[in-house]
């Protein structure tokens, strides 16, 4: 379909064809009003995946057991925030298009929209569950309707009411908070409530963004907006595994990693690690149904 | 009164005459004996103030809705303590005499002394409650009297027995601790006892200083002297939105801040949102007055 | 005409009206295609001022002497260009309207094509002198035809042919080198030829516009795109007096700083040092007319 | 005329005659696959120590009513580990036959067998206290016998079955996890069951050896291999204490510091209070002998 | 003949077989004894060569228009200099049997004893163009003859007397400049006496090393052992250059690059661009065979 | 046993009595307006020696050929500008009584005022030689007489008229530059002009001091105020060994290496060259008296 690239995520070897998940970056932070650098994201995700175990203790299971494909970033235009969301879209729809998982590697929390797109297309009534610092609910910001602090409003355009699972958040504009009543289910600070969204979802195809910036800046420095006050990482570890294991999930991402505002390196090694447990449970789950 | 300062910390517009509470910063460490930088706390805290949100969700109100007047910083000389603080307890001293709230951001912590000394001149019976790593007792220390490391007990002298009471404190000198037993009320490692000294000062003046040191180094590694084993950003977040809400604070400080020794920004970020909150708690005590 | 930041560049205390030179920053870096981070070049620029005298020995004038407004900076849209290059070509065009000479800090580049937009409508016969690295002579970047590596192309549209003059240039495409001959008069790699074109120039209108990465990269690591081999300190000080004392200067920018690259903070105090520069340049020009 | 200049860890000022601990350091890490710099975490924790009190509210002792000798580092070579084991089992070797405990400061966490070597020696029938992320029990790294990612596995083949107990360990190959069955005492993630490890222990002889990247990495980033979802700084420092004031330490190490990948110092101040906290409780209990 | 890497340097897209140079890199640092890091050199310059332009002004060439493959990275164990020469040999001897020219990318400098071994196989009367800040001709350091501080000795032992000529050197231990008397011609700072040294070489076989420490460590400060007082970049792109153009290169490296101790990135720029110009010089050569 | 840790500065180890120079460092930065730190200075400039040969090539000389003793560093207040001053000035002084040569470390330049002071007591003519980028030559900074923007106005204050010779300078308030005519020798920018002063001062006792920011930034970003436009390492090499040479050196100091704003090390490594060559330099004057 596309060349294999060889710098791929740890262990991630498998060809296209024979994927059941797909891999792929989209390097844009065009609209990033704080601090850029999550443009360097999947790179860098990548690169330091060859310091962490292809084993997770946790799970059980190795990455050199799957089906991943890394299928490398796209090529995105700064300046322009549609293009990047077109090219996004189209690829996650070829990805679905064979029967694959998509697995997008931001990144700016806004191209999830891209990924959401596609998935919505194919599935119309697809729920999501997000984990965020930010309720990301806003009508513009800075005079632009597509930006990483509106891309919840826009899918919810989409989505449509009850369908936002919001996990984490605990920053905003008042006008978000009061928005989302009865439009998106938003829990705040941590993970209370997410066994009861996942049972309710039972079945039903889930779509799982993951702004890593819920976790506490002690953890993940490295993001454009760190907002004091978050979730462990252990916390974030067992949700994410909780939503990829029980949940039909058929798309998901993982954002806002800006390698440099971190020079330590915990941040990406943060990711890698979420990753990796993303993948493994979400192999899990396929080879089950 | 003087010259409004249009770079002002997030959302504080007001101007001097019609604001309840007063912002000013003292860029003052000449006295740290360890990784200086302080100076460049007050600075900081403003310009990364608008990385944050002016909503508190957590208390659900605004920083648009309040009249924090941002008088800027000092200038203060280095080379002699003696006459900051001078400058420091003038400029406090003024905005007490206005009935407005003064509100100091450091620099080092000896800055406190400044503003204690006026607080205490217009409330003799005044009470300190102190969050801090450090107990901060010292009779002198490399042989100076007004030093970081001594400033709790120069607040002493004038508070007398019974008035301070210490909360976080995780070390010091044996003879601090010793020292300190009749006469401090020393709490270590964390808030335990907090609520029972908050029901205590019931309606009685109380001056709250804040040495962010007493925050784990991971969540706040940009400060003079870090110590492993601190407390959470949620810890003192609560801690403080418990004494700024339930307390007569009648003037505060946050200190410690030294933002050369983090360039991730997650010290500066975590300091923002402290003010932020205790500002937010502060404008609500005052209105309910 | 709009009020005054206090939180200005050294010295710079003259109120709009007064001013022959008005200051203002565009924090914009929405092309920028590999190292974010020029957004955060004018605060920069500002906050270190102070740490630089206001007297130049070099020219035997201090800024305290001159009339220059620092009007902050405009707030800009990311993920618009057009629009932000509109903010501030109608900036610069109030400038120029009331007599003053504008005097802009980027930013990544591609802000100076607002600037000249304006400069270019009062003076339809307007130069451009350029230092850069880059030729900046591309018909289009990664699918865009605004870009900080298109910027010249775009000047050159509305200049015409031989009306830019650039030096130090040392990166480009094959294409842009061609097409510059009998288009650009393109001196490679340092001044050498400046003297000529100050000459050529003399009493006609002038745009002076300076990417600080025509420096070497050890004298300025904190850009976007540095590009070995550059010119010295001393050597860009000189050019720019050169054509700040000596050619009818009628608008100008210093861009491309870009402050998270370089923590050692060299990058900045070299940026203050050339804007003090040429501000006491420029006002020497303007009371010799 | 007057002294030379001395260099040790705070406060530990005894010569070697008269010392009941002998401080000294390992700088290698010829092995360190991910991330080199261990060869400086001797000489940082040595430096920093001045940041931190010498005595411990925690345990109410001073480092200066102890006897340590603090000997500086070895000269080691990179390029041959055989080599640097040797002299490591050497120096402990002297150590422990004066009576004497050695304080084994890394390096990476090979410099564990050198010293693991000679108390063997002395004391065939020596356990193993062993807190990590890590299991390292590989049989080769790289093609290596002799590596960090090996080390535990070395030792086992001195100390046999049942006497490694194993603690935090998060991350390794399937392999190791599988192997370790019936042979080690692998805890997972934290320091439950460290109790009755240490009754079980009671008046039997301990090697403890600390890999520091056992904390999570928000509280120490600064090491080789940071692996997500690690202890805090009060759980390890509890866990340290219990195993110091309650078992027979006859030797101990602390390793893995790596302060390149830490500018903000706080990693080097997590492993001095270790260090600090570990000597104040082995002087404890060799008193109480 | 090995799999195409798609994580190449710029533009370096040809097969194997078509093209006429081979990089490839060695990513070990083993004996490194001062700053550890350069084994994250070959990486860091493929990646950072997305931010040049494949075009040189200079040379007037583009790398596109080139055969070079990218091979990708050596497999190096840490702990064994010995096997990871002879891996190093090995490849270079392959590339070698195909009529191509290997271009090693280091690594430390001990890297080019093994790249050399094999071009002295096949061109028993091959000379060393060798550019560097250290002499490099210990007999041994710290006790191991295999060390960055020895590799120009070892090589020496192959090549014999007359065949080395060192450019730039400016520190090494009095021995070394003494033994160097008739045995290497060693210029001393800069590259006075290349030219003679190019000419009367010509049309004999060359292996030319790059030590990039050569460079002045404000152009090049990502080094394992900075030596103040270097040449500039222009000085070394010229020199380079001269030999690659003028002389019948065989075979070539350079070294030393250590990304972790220059967070500003100009060190992995510069080496980035002294590859691509030698690149170029080098197609050019060999097509004018 | 074995002998404590000594920690000298490269080679450096010879006793009090027997050492014709004595180092000894100044850890003090109490008066530094700008960037703090140069309290970190003789400690880096002493742990980072061991990156550097003792071996010079340019003097041919090995610092063990020598007979320097490293006293270590002064303990000094901060916060007591003129405390630190008398016990600089004290220990200068008795190394001066016993015929040694004083070569002082800094910490900020204010430091050379007390080693000055004793100079001067012994060698009432004394004259100074003073590298710097800034003249120093205030009456007073931020209110306060004894600064590092003072100190060489206080030193005129004793060594009078026609006694310090300047060389360097490029930055200062115009009144510095007015009020030295007549009264220093002050060369701009260079060291133009050092050779007819070394001439004139021939046979006459010398102090030199040396305030590392004459350097280019580039060369020396560690520093507490760094301005662009200075000297290039091998320049000051040169001048520094040409003043060491051939003048009466009574007494020295190099100052204001800031290490916290360099992580590249890069700035301590020219200090530690300057401090090395100047060492020799002067051990060979000694020898030829």
């Amino acid at each position: 379909m596309w060349n294999r690239n060889t710098d791929t995520f740890l262990s991630c070897v498998s060809d296209f064809d024979g994927a059941g998940i797909v891999l792929f970056g989209a390097p844009f932070d065009g609209t990033t009003s704080y601090r850029p650098g999550a443009r360097f994201g999947p790179a860098a995700i990548r690169r330091e995946s060859y310091g962490l175990e292809s084993y997770s203790p946790h799970l059980d299971r190795d990455l050199s057991e799957t089906s991943v494909f890394d299928g490398g970033d796209l090529e995105l235009p700064f300046g322009s925030p549609e293009r990047a969301l077109a090219e996004i879209e189209a690829r996650t729809e070829l990805i679905l298009s064979r029967g694959k998982l998509p697995f997008l590697l931001g990144g700016e929390h806004l191209v999830t929209l891209g990924a959401f797109r596609a998935a919505h297309k194919k599935y119309p009534d697809i729920s999501i569950i997000h984990f965020d610092a930010h309720a990301d609910l806003r009508e513009e910001y800075l005079g632009e309707r597509l930006s990483h602090a509106t891309v919840m409003r826009r899918c919810h355009e989409l989505a449509g009411d009850g369908r936002i699972f919001q996990f984490g958040i605990r920053s905003g504009e008042q006008g978000e908070f009061i928005w989302s009543a009865g439009r998106t289910e938003l829990h705040r600070h941590n993970f209370n409530g997410l066994d009861a969204s996942v049972r309710a979802l039972a079945g039903r195809p889930v779509y799982l963004t993951v702004d890593l910036d819920v976790l506490d800046p002690s953890v993940f420095p490295g993001t454009g907006t760190p907002e004091p006050g978050g979730v462990s990482f252990e916390e974030l570890r067992l949700a994410a595994a909780a939503v990829c294991s029980n949940c039909r999930v058929v798309a998901c991402d993982v954002t806002e990693l800006s390698p440099p505002w971190d020079h330590s390196g915990i941040s990406v090694a943060a990711a890698v690690k979420i990753v990796r447990e993303m993948l493994l449970s979400l192999a899990t789950f396929n080879e089950e149904e």
